[in-house]
């Protein structure tokens, strides 16, 4: 179920696509992924735009919190920054539920290298828009 | 002051002008960006992934922040998502300082489209790193 | 209506009450409220336990989102510590309505000293739970 | 080390004792607290303010991010309510550290009823301010 979700999501979703994002994992309720930091993602001193590494994070929230054939969205996130990460780097992006009531849910989102060096971490709040991705099977 | 800093920002950051968004107006502490949302910012079913719009918000916060020829870095960044951007649509990012106390700054985004309706509302944190844009001038 | 919501919220609010708190001002989607720092609120160093600041701008939220006649609820709430506040003095909490959209609101609380040095700036989302205070009059 | 920064704060925490907390257990980097909702605390319908959920996970959070002999404050917390707290229960916060970098520390703060019921999530982050509870011993 968790894998057809997450199908269904990428085929759409050219935007993570676009940004050379990879969909390493998934499983109920969590997500990988990771993404490489291209030239384009970067400024002057060849450190990455905070916005992308928010996109990479927001990605694997997005995939976590839609591995249950219920559409939901993106209500309220937050991240921290604790280190930059510099052009040319992989970055891993592990999202897991930790908690849920009613229509909402919390993700965090850990960012980290590929090495394993912490870059941020990302909550997100997501709302249950009562769709589904496709009819549950009798 | 502001539009010296403006500048420099502005000549490093690939990332924004990659993205094509436009500086359109900067003062201290506060300034204005827009985004037209493109077809490699949407899913499926057009509506824009909710990292650019983080990304355009985030943008303009780090130019209202760097008006005063002091370096300044995203500590911490929340967003809250209002309603959906449609591809094709021209978003205006909004960004002011609410608040500051020693090497921290407190600064709101409002995202809308430009005709007016509520994107998402975004608030950053800056933290000072003690260097700057340029000398000052005798 | 602003203050007959807020009169029936207040008539049940003992914990607001119990804390010292005072019911300054009370408009459509906003509120003023005052609290004075007391010596169970403090520390050993005088100073107030960010629990209480935060109780005070929660309770302006609470106030200011509850003038329309729709019960509201706290979803998530946060808090930037800017000062720290002393035994004896007067706080203030300013509670506006920042933005809407659908049952959610979004409502800025600003806590000052009465003399104006700013002390916290709080941020809360709303959800309304579909409920009245009171039947809307024929 | 752990229990000798946490007697230490616990001596000055007038606030936190005058509110009925416990302090359960402090270890590196974490803690446990617990506090009964007490008459004072909650409104007309019997339901815990938001305020003093939030004291309770502020103070586990406090107590873990000084357990390292540097005192450390609070620069910004926030806090999502998952469910309601009633008259007479007794809740449970457990704090422990996400991450660090620099002089800042992220803490997570899960507010339990005892018998575990999910009543908030809080996250806090610390920032050192260069000072100590007690002489390094020799």
């Amino acid at each position: 179920m968790a894998q057809a979700c997450a199908a269904a999501m990428w085929a759409e979703d050219g935007a993570s696509r676009g940004l050379g994002m990879v969909l390493e994992h998934v499983a109920p309720r969590a997500a990988r992924l990771s993404m490489t930091v291209g030239e384009a993602m970067v400024n002057g001193h060849g450190m990455c735009h905070g916005g992308f590494i928010f996109a990479l994070a927001d990605s694997a929230f997005a995939f976590a919190c839609n591995t249950q054939n219920q559409r939901n969205v993106a209500a309220h996130c937050d991240i921290f920054y604790l280190r930059p990460a510099a052009h040319g780097q992989t970055l891993v992006a592990e999202a897991v539920q930790r908690a849920e009531a009613g229509r909402s849910g919390l993700y965090d989102v850990r960012v980290s290298t590929r090495e394993g060096a912490l870059v941020a971490e990302f909550r997100g709040q997501s709302r249950s828009i009562g769709a589904k991705f496709f009819e549950d099977r009798p």
